[in-house]
């Protein structure tokens, strides 16, 4: 007898019902064990610790011990609901109504990991019979309960658990909800990189009533800052947008308007494309500077410790095969993006190929998160297609 | 018999040893009223209260009752020492070492004080036998505990407490320490206003990895702030220097590196000459901002109430005999000046012409505040050249 298919969208509605709200498991990975144990998977609980950080469960399952590995990965753990009040079902009940499905995480994104685990369980269901020699390849699932939190004991380590162990993962899918205003029209090849400063302008202190005797650090800041983001730093490559440099805060906490301050601070962060790396931006930073500042203005500039490099998964083999999955489900051609913030991906992308895909993202973060039902479906479709596609391409 | 000459130096030495520390009075009035009551003043000891403000003590006294009146206006209460261990001498001793005398308040303005009443008890010992008929006029002191607090309980109410009782003051000097390098160098005939306000830039707060969907207010504040002191107010005029804006304070507070803030503030005060009054620089204020925002920044404008007008002691036959009283001791002719902070000469102005002059500011609020005994000596007869040149000029 035939196992019965999965269905995603029983699966995102227990998800939804676990209140995992980092760093709590909430009976998400309890949930997910359960299903994937059944279905022949070997899984594994990991709980991964850290200094000034709190415990957080991962876990770890796969199926078929041969390579190739495809992975998918993804999390469990949610942002705070908010005022309950707010929401018009509640967040952790997974009502549906007019088809959608409501809930904190539906779209980030326990709607992917209920489509990839569903999708998982159904290829397992279908080889699990034949014994592992007959399998193509593994699949295998990495989720964590870290993505939304400080991401210490989260995909990182992770990562590296499973190195420590041998356990190879050839190509990755990233389960975060990457299309933009329906499913399918973009999937993401690349993330741009990340890199936060700290400027301080120094000056003299002084009374606002003799300047002559002061220096004021403000106002070489002021230049500095007008030199910094006179010029963009680039203006974009094939895969990437522009780099871009957005100054977060300028801070100098004077409470008196009869002083001259001694200093004045400025934190910015510069999301940047592969034509750079944290160090040649490092140093082109300090350029634009010393060229503004000339003998005139004393400043210090200081690099946060944990930036990201850029990266991009170049179109090939493995992108055309989401690609062609996706249009075969959704009939659009999505666009090959490197938009947006940092994910999981920039950890997994030193190990393997990784590209992201997933649902809409327009509710995530907010107030009644919600995603339509044949969405999920369609998802859970689009992932069984990547599987198929990816053991035909690199199955042995 | 003639009465003893008034020793400025004793009678500095014994204000040093009162701790009048704002708003404390420390027993210096109290020394004033006693060595003033002897000579024949009529001595007023006034408190003056306020809301949220401590209560100071103050003092006006008068020798004569005929007009013209010559007020001699100061205060006796100092800025704290800070740190003991820093002095060569204790501050509150008045030790002599070296020709200087040693003390919180030596220039800053016990200095001054003890050089204008020892210039009034020689005043009143020469004529005090003589009945009041034979007086050219009379000779005044107000004198306040609060000039180096909140202002509020001091000069301002003391002078409107003398208006109410039909007590007119008619010229007046001011015996803050106005000179710059040596003895004479300098009087000060008014000085520049003060208008203090706050820009606030409104953005729209979102993710640095989304700029397009937010929008960035220190943007807009680096933007306003260069336009805001781009040209200069103007380039000063006969008498004053040209007016200065400084930026004393930049704030936004946000302390992730991943979020674009939703608002910046800009704190700035401005010290104005004669071209302008509060009215027509707030003005101009907002006009160079509108004109720089245009359509793109977001913004409103704050100012302070408690703003303070300019002024000018026009030069004439007052100003005339204080600078010939100044060079007939030192030799020097003063320059003429409106430089500075601001000083309790903006209420004094209200009531009458006022000029400034004492001792050299050098050492003021700072640890080993000192002064020579011979610039106090030398104080002491530049005042009775005043008071001389004063009543030939304008006594009955």
């Amino acid at each position: 007898m035939m196992a019965a298919k999965a269905d995603p969208v029983d699966i995102l509605r227990t998800l939804i019902r676990c209140p995992s709200v980092t760093p709590e498991e909430g009976g998400a990975l309890a949930c997910l064990e359960a299903l994937l144990g059944a279905a022949g998977f070997v899984v594994h609980r990991v709980k991964l610790t850290g200094p000034d950080t709190p415990d957080v469960e991962n876990l770890y399952a796969r199926f078929g011990t041969k390579g190739p590995n495809l992975c998918f990965a993804g999390h469990t753990d949610v942002v705070p609901p908010g005022d309950l009040t707010h929401w018009r079902f509640p967040p952790f009940e997974g009502a549906i109504h007019g088809g959608l499905i409501y809930g904190r995480g539906a779209v980030d994104m326990k709607g992917g990991v209920a489509a990839f685990i569903a999708a998982g369980l159904d290829f397992a269901n279908a080889h699990g019979k034949a014994g592992d020699g007959a399998l193509p390849g593994s699949i295998s699932f990495l989720i964590t309960g870290d993505e939304e939190g400080p991401a210490i004991n989260g995909t990182e380590k992770l990562l590296r658990w499973l190195a420590d162990r041998d356990e190879r993962i050839d190509h990755c899918v990233l389960g975060e909800p990457s299309s933009r205003a329906v499913l399918g029209d973009m999937v993401k090849i690349g993330r741009r990189g990340s890199l936060s400063g700290t400027l301080t302008v120094h000056g003299k202190q002084g009374h606002v009533g003799y300047p002559h005797l002061a220096e004021n650090p403000i106002s070489g800041m002021v230049k500095l800052l007008a030199a910094l983001t006179a010029e963009p730093l680039d203006s974009g490559t094939a895969h990437f947008q522009a780099s871009n440099l957005e100054v977060v805060s300028v801070d100098v906490g004077n409470p008196a308007f009869n002083v001259i301050p001694a200093e004045a601070r400025a934190r910015f962060n510069i999301r940047f494309n592969d034509l750079w790396t944290p160090a040649t931006l490092s140093a082109e930073i300090e350029r634009r500077l010393n060229a503004a500042a000339g003998n005139g203005v004393r400043f210090s500039l200081a690099f946060e410790a944990r930036s990201s490099d850029s990266f991009l998964t170049a179109p090939g083999e493995f992108v055309d095969l989401v690609t062609q999955s996706i249009t075969a489900t959704t009939g659009r051609t999505p666009e090959l993006s490197t938009t947006g913030g940092t994910s999981d991906a920039r950890f997994i992308k030193d190990y393997c190929p990784v590209v992201e895909f997933g649902l809409v993202g327009t509710t995530m973060h907010a107030v009644d998160e919600s995603t339509p039902v044949d969405e999920v479906e369609a998802l859970t479709r689009v992932y069984a297609g990547i599987i198929e596609r990816y053991f035909a391409a690199f199955g042995r």
